[in-house]
């Protein structure tokens, strides 16, 4: 049995899981920011990418889907809008990953098609929708609690990319400029309803259960990438191969 | 669009897809059946493919609650009978499997918890629950016909993996003796019902993507193993660890 933790002890064992399980901590995060990666592999993480970004909304919508307050829904819409933009500025969050696709030479058709993804990308995208179809609303919530730990990696990303890399400018990585101010106020949110939700042990542990979860979601995703583009020979069959990857 | 294929073309591009994308391509499979893993190796991927075992029945489930043909489900629910075994002779499929993991020195509490798995071999497995729940009875049915290439893979895992290891005998790899009858029998039922079933050309289109999809799951479990216990260092935070590993 577990003991009931105070809200501050639960945000700490929070934090304690990204320190842990974030996936900043992963080789390839190492990889591509210090530089190390040719065009073609940053174009295969970009288009893996592109799948967990264009199902976000889809994911935000099956949480919207399943709460009955309406200014949970009202503050949790915001997500939606951010990633879908809106008719007078559609340069959602979407539509500025696919700027970065387009600056890395990719077509979009190909890259919305995702014909060319890797299986371990498509698996652990389709798993977080899951779970949040399937899970309680609270471990819904909280497997969105990735986004604390999200304005380190970004700064990382984009300072480490437009150092290292010709092929990329600060446009192409316009997408995490908004990230910056958009995770921190969505990471709070989540953040102040698990604290006051969970108001059982059990449920406390559900939610650092669904922190792991979403760290293992991202974390597997870089495995997959790691495997497949880092060294030769691995690409599975149908996905991806940048130009004069080896068969 | 397509053209309408004969049952026998139909045939024949499900074994193309099974040549070029069946997972005893995988370089792992390599690894495994010419005795180039250690102990710890071996232990890993009998501890993931336990959890691929253990959903088969469910999986299985799945597809009988969809039909509304008793003919049907009385055939396909020997499947389950074959996995969970019956009360007089409960060595199923999974017991055997677990006969297995016992020879290997895995503890039985531990492997059926999942707590060690690999992520990309929890989604990979789950995708394939969700996939037979989600998609059509048709194409849920065309996913199980990996089980048409599976004698050759059985046969020279067996033979491989008694040749070379010393921790293990033809007692703990018990399971495969019965898969042997057991899958082309399943196979030729499932191959029948697409060939008759699949009455339009998007029809076999999706009997076709759907075995696609299901070589995928199982070669993507063999991407991550591959890639956390081959190379050092490359364990995901949470899996099993074999005793010596590298943290």
């Amino acid at each position: 049995m577990s003991e009931m933790l105070s809200p501050e002890e639960l945000e700490a064992a929070l934090r304690a899981i990204g320190k842990a399980r974030y996936h900043n901590n992963h080789p390839f995060h190492g990889l591509l920011h210090s530089g190390r990666l040719n065009k073609g592999q940053v174009q295969a993480w970009a288009l893996n990418r592109y799948y967990y970004q264009s199902i976000i909304p889809m994911k935000d919508a099956a949480i919207l889907a399943r709460s009955s307050d309406s200014e949970f829904r009202r503050a949790w819409r915001q997500r939606i809008i951010d990633h879908d933009g809106t008719e007078e500025a559609p340069d959602g969050g979407i539509e500025r990953w696919l700027g970065l696709t387009d600056a890395l030479g990719l077509d979009r058709g190909y890259v919305t098609s995702g014909a060319g993804l890797l299986p371990g990308t498509r698996f652990a995208v389709e798993a977080y929708l899951h779970f949040v179809s399937e899970k309680s609303l609270l471990e819904a919530v909280a497997s969105s609690l990735t986004e604390m730990f999200a304005p380190t990696i970004i700064t990382e990303r984009v300072s480490g990319m437009l150092k290292s890399y010709d092929f990329v400018d600060a446009k192409a990585l316009s997408y995490f400029d908004k990230r910056l101010y958009q995770a921190p106020r969505d990471a709070n949110f989540a953040l102040d309803y698990v604290k006051r939700e969970a108001r059982l042990p059990y449920q406390q542990q559900q939610v650092l259960k669904a922190l792991e979860f979403k760290c293992d979601v991202l974390w597997s995703q870089l495995d997959a990438l790691h495997y497949a583009y880092v060294e030769p020979g691995n690409i599975p069959p149908g996905a991806f191969r940048p130009d004069g990857s080896a068969k």
